[in-house]
């Protein structure tokens, strides 16, 4: 047991605790038919929380932490702190990336022997705590190889290096017993596109992106694959901009009933959506994966990636999530990192415990507007029209017999109110 | 003939004139193989010169108009003033909706009264002059019946009017020769998820359009159905909201071979794109239909549909249409209105002479760029790599394969400049 | 008594209410030792209630009202009908503009005739109800003659109409017991910085209002003479940005004793800044006046004006205006209007109620982490360090003997956590 | 002489070249009675040429340069190439950072004593070189000792080393007769108001700044000390968000006669500017001092520095600075960094080059236009109204006295068009 965290106890359900406690999370509480613990089926992320040092693009690192280096007696403290932390928290599940758990090797089998013992290691983390793996993922994003894409770039040696990653990566998946495999083109785009070749580039990707589920059939890996939408940031422009951008691409190469998505809030809302837009267009076209539970700052137009603090918010993306049924593999990862002047061991699990309430009332109060009725009412209510043998007609019909009708003068429309200041007070009574 | 435009004499290709001229626009100069007339084949918006009464969201009407009245009357010199007009510029195409050419009427019919005579009306001009229609469009978001949507109403009646007025548009192009027609779904969205059913109302739209793609082969319309794309404004979600998100609709819907795309410039600014992405992107998908010159402020959040005044930006739009082929059955619709402020007749021509003058200039830049190889070259070297055999051969391979290969240590890839300033230089040696 | 509002009743505080009832706004309740009514101080709009149509830039009127007319009566049965819905809800303000009280006349003194038997049915208004006024204020910027400005118009006939409208407003704000009077730009601006004397306009601007304080001391008006702060729209860049930028104005115009501000959530969303960084900029420099407690949408780049209903952010805000004391003559005014699909009386009900519930839950919150020093007490403790004699000592030194003393080692900074999650975590707590 | 820029031979003026050459920037051609080079005044600046290598939040490390290092050696040899490229491109000026051009030592004097090396370094290179110093300034946000402030922080201790390292800064700015000293606030401001004292901030704020001036008036400096105003990033919300608000600052802190402004493209854009507003603010208030001429991308939500490439922007910021009266101290620095994929020397020289030439372009458009009166003249007549006796009478008149003429119905506004068509007509005309 290192001393890192020093005298923090393991956080637990206390509702009048004075310091650390869960105050609305209660694993064992059921929810909606099911504990909260396998509604919302918490992940951590190891990158942000154990290898991000606190720089931005103006100042580098602000952390002290005992396990920078490079090396792999760094990268298995790293380790061992945080699976501390998972038990601290109590987190069901964490989420990787392969460049964020080993030091990089001088040549691919080097940083691959690397990558394979700290999967042993995590692997017998696994089998001696109640931790277990939401995600992997490749970093193809970090290293200047990839600077100019992974599976798009313009040199197809990349596109080989990124290949080989991915299989290494998921089959490290595989075997840790991952839910899901993730995949973020961070630098799947252009900087400009006077040296692009954008189609030539979606291909590729198209093309890549079928390997990796061929590749998971082979294997027998069970889990979904997701892709991660993100509309900007590293790169000026994203090829998986939002969810319908990305359901787009994925009917183009045939892969809409393989793949599904892992949403994250922030990138919702660089794309200029809500997250519980994105989430509800993800239910519709069926592809709804996983969620990244961070919020951006709205009036910071870059990926702030910070822990969620607002509940109505929260209420409303897992409102969507439960019209969907709620997650079958998928979970709640906080893709989130501590601003970076919270220097303290403690500020991890602060923003954690904070972060998984935030989440707890949320889900609560979706669960009870969903049992209540409150919303599906008066939606049922609004469309009620459509479900009259005339309107389901005119849906088989043809525009001259529905001309005719109406030039006849039979219809003839009268607005109603949308009611939204009403709908609006209905939530806030819940949350 | 009015006095409306007074003095002011027809527009012709001067270089060298004083006042008011085309100083860059010479319809008959050829350009990368055809007439520059040919190449822009601009059309005048019916709507934003004639109709809009220059308010605002805070103000009303600035702008003094013979034509101003809803009746017949003022109907038909709106339209007697607007071929003045067409006539004064030179141009060779305008576009309508519905609405803006004819007042309401108290019913369906009545409106349709309305509208056949205007289209009686605007078919002898047609024969009378070299103006031609690029396209008709039904206005299915002024009047307060579209308020919540115009086929994706919750009202099965609404979806039925609209349905008969596209059909009318419909029939009105087809008999003006139109060669397009064009739709934007400026309502269909939402204005709160919380009273939407939005997989109900997409099913709608994807069901509408086919009504429509059906009812054009039924005519035997030859012009192009084409969806404009916007991502908010007047709705606060819209579905069409950019290139990429209709085309996975229109995937969806099974439409993607049958309808193709009126990108403007505004609109993709207001989805976080600029105008060369979404021509780009729709080149690449295959459905580049036509476009709608028209500028935003980029730090205004809303449309302001301004004149074009930049040619670096007009220039790379243009470059992206010649890539394409040009326009088939296209065009360049300035789909712009003047400031507010800008009362004066004259103010109408200038903001035509300059926008057709700084789209003269933009495709002669492009077309240089195309003939002298200036960015193509370079492209072309970027991806070199991608044509040898071997990496061809690995886009019909598999992970495993390419992993060996590369743990085998035969891949080490070494990036290589992008060059992005260099190209931009090239790009302001021709703007 | 109308019968537009039909059988809705009064609304009061009943927290455990089925239907319509205030179940957090409590009037008499005392919170931070006043009543919630004296601390909130609310007020209705006339103008978004009861005079804007529904209208957007893409779409007409939607709403049906009895007083839709420009004449006396129907100015009058407006009237009749505000009162109405203040006594419903039971607000202890309203505010107006002149142009939304009064139809136009064909001259300035027609107008202020209309305008003058609007105030004295107010002024009856007021002596037979509870309701107050809290400000009064000119629309300088809805009819065409202000399309250019009001007080920086280059006609300077316009400036001279501005002020001659301005005396009248005042002079009523002051007959009605106004407790302010509101002076909102919209036209003060520019569209174009090609047309634009940004100089002359700015020190126009500088010399009417210098005018209006005279004018105000004059008549012996008590209350605050308020600038609304708005970044753009309907102007494309507006000369009251946002607090800071408008206190170097007052600062410049030797202002700054005499003028305080009205901030508005929606205006400081617009300018790219939080609400309650405005509050706070506002109260350090001694200028924080009143509020329009009307939020935007973060993803819509217009003025959404919409009911507040976010708690965590009304919280946050009302604690700076307690940290300031809590209003003198300001008040919290809801300068929102109705989605324009809300069509029914019952709607404009149900918006105020719950936008006032939402209110009171921030301020009962707000009141609570003061008293508990929940926040304090840890910022206090973040800048302890400059507390003691030595840092105090520094402020008044100069660069050289400080530089002295670190060059010689003596200080060698740590930095130490900011703790905003956690922060962020205690603020959780209470909302 | 490196071998680093290889065969790159100094860069001439040579408007028919096919390689590097200038094409528009001739320094000894007269323009507006000035020489281009005393006009432009252009610097290059050292960090980001020099220090950035290639980073972004999501990757490290792009570009290879054999000054890479942290010892004197190293830094050193950064010098010596710098001077090379400064030669090539025949720049008067350059610009530094204190911490760019050293190494960080292990105390504040053994940094000092680096930072002392360099700057003689510097000074034998100024004086057998044609270079000469535009600004220096101290990099106060890069390294965690200012990750909450510098003068702002809550430790007096940061304070006191901010304090130090600008007096030498400014020491070694003034050895090396440099034009200016800037000061850029990259971390005063906050990341959350929950943890921030704002008042006491900007005092201790202000404070600092007066120490600065008054060292400045001890030791003779007769360069402008100039603030550089940014509204965020990477602090949330940094306290300089733009012209009128620094102006604000230096009139409540009594420095609006002594300090004056850095304006850059990136940053007004970042806060909602154009950058000729921001320019022609700061000359109407009297502070304009020198430019940062790298733009941002109008849809990239963060600071991404590029060279500018479009020439009707420039054009309209030289507008402002030659209505001005043009540069005094000031000059043009690029705080422009390449692409992270532009990885070669020659990017380097190309990108400075091109944004040369786009700045010699706008310039000579700029000029010409003021001397055609082109926009002058339209301006003058629009506000000729101001002119008359009466209306300048009216300036020092009163409310009541306007009033009483206005309703006497002598006033009666015509609005008149303003012409923003036309005028961009017209510019368009000069670029």
């Amino acid at each position: 047991m290192s001393d890192f965290f020093g005298d923090i106890a393991p956080v637990s359900y206390n509702p009048d605790a004075e310091g650390l406690a869960y105050r609305h999370y209660n694993p064992d509480e059921v929810v909606a038919g099911k504990r909260m613990e396998d509604h919302l089926r918490f992940a951590v992320a190891y990158w942000h929380s154990f290898a991000w040092p606190g720089g931005d693009p103006f100042g580098g690192q602000t952390f002290d932490r005992p396990w920078w280096g490079d090396d792999m007696a760094a990268a298995r403290l790293k380790a061992e702190i945080a699976f501390e932390m998972f038990e601290i928290l109590g987190v069901p599940y964490f989420c990787w990336h392969d460049a964020d758990i080993r030091p990089e090797g001088d040549s691919f089998a080097a940083s691959k022997r690397n990558f394979d013992e700290i999967i042993d290691l995590f692997a017998e983390k696994l089998d001696s705590s109640k931790v277990k793996l939401l995600w992997g993922t490749a970093n193809l994003f970090s290293h200047r190889r990839f600077m100019s894409g992974a599976a798009t770039n313009p040199d197809p040696d990349v596109f080989a290096w990124s290949a080989a990653t991915v299989k290494n990566c998921l089959d490290a998946t595989h075997r840790l017993g991952g839910q899901n495999y993730v995949l973020w083109g961070g630098r799947e785009g252009y900087e400009t596109l006077l040296n692009t070749d954008l189609g030539q580039e979606l291909d590729h990707m198209g093309r890549f992106l079928n390997m990796v589920v061929d590749y998971k059939h082979k294997i027998g890996f069970q889990g979904q694959i997701l892709i991660e939408p993100k509309p900007q940031e590293p790169t000026k422009h994203q090829y998986d901009y939002d969810v319908a951008t990305v359901y787009g691409f994925l009917q183009k190469y045939g892969l809409e009933k393989e793949v599904k998505l892992n949403i994250e809030q922030g990138h919702a809302i660089l794309a200029g959506h809500s997250f519980e837009h994105e989430l509800a267009m993800a239910r519709e076209l069926g592809v709804l994966g996983s969620i990244d539970m961070n919020r951006n700052d709205y009036q910071s137009g870059w990926d702030t990636d910070q822990f969620p603090n607002n509940v109505p918010e929260v209420a409303l993306a897992y409102y969507e999530i439960l019209k969907a049924g709620g997650f079958d593999k998928g979970g709640t990862n906080f893709d989130s990192k501590l601003r970076r002047q919270s220097l303290d061991p403690s500020d991890l699990i602060e923003a954690h415990v904070g972060a998984m309430d935030i989440c707890a009332r949320g889900l609560k109060a979706a669960a009870q507007m969903l049992e209540d009725d409150a919303l599906e009412a008066p939606r049922r209510a609004r469309y009620a029209g459509w479900e009259t043998p005339e309107a389901q007609a005119m849906l088989t019909s043809d525009l001259e017999t529905i001309a005719a009708r109406v030039e006849a003068g039979e219809v003839n429309p009268a607005p109603r109110s949308g009611q939204q200041e009403k709908l609006e007070n209905i939530v806030s009574r819940y949350v």
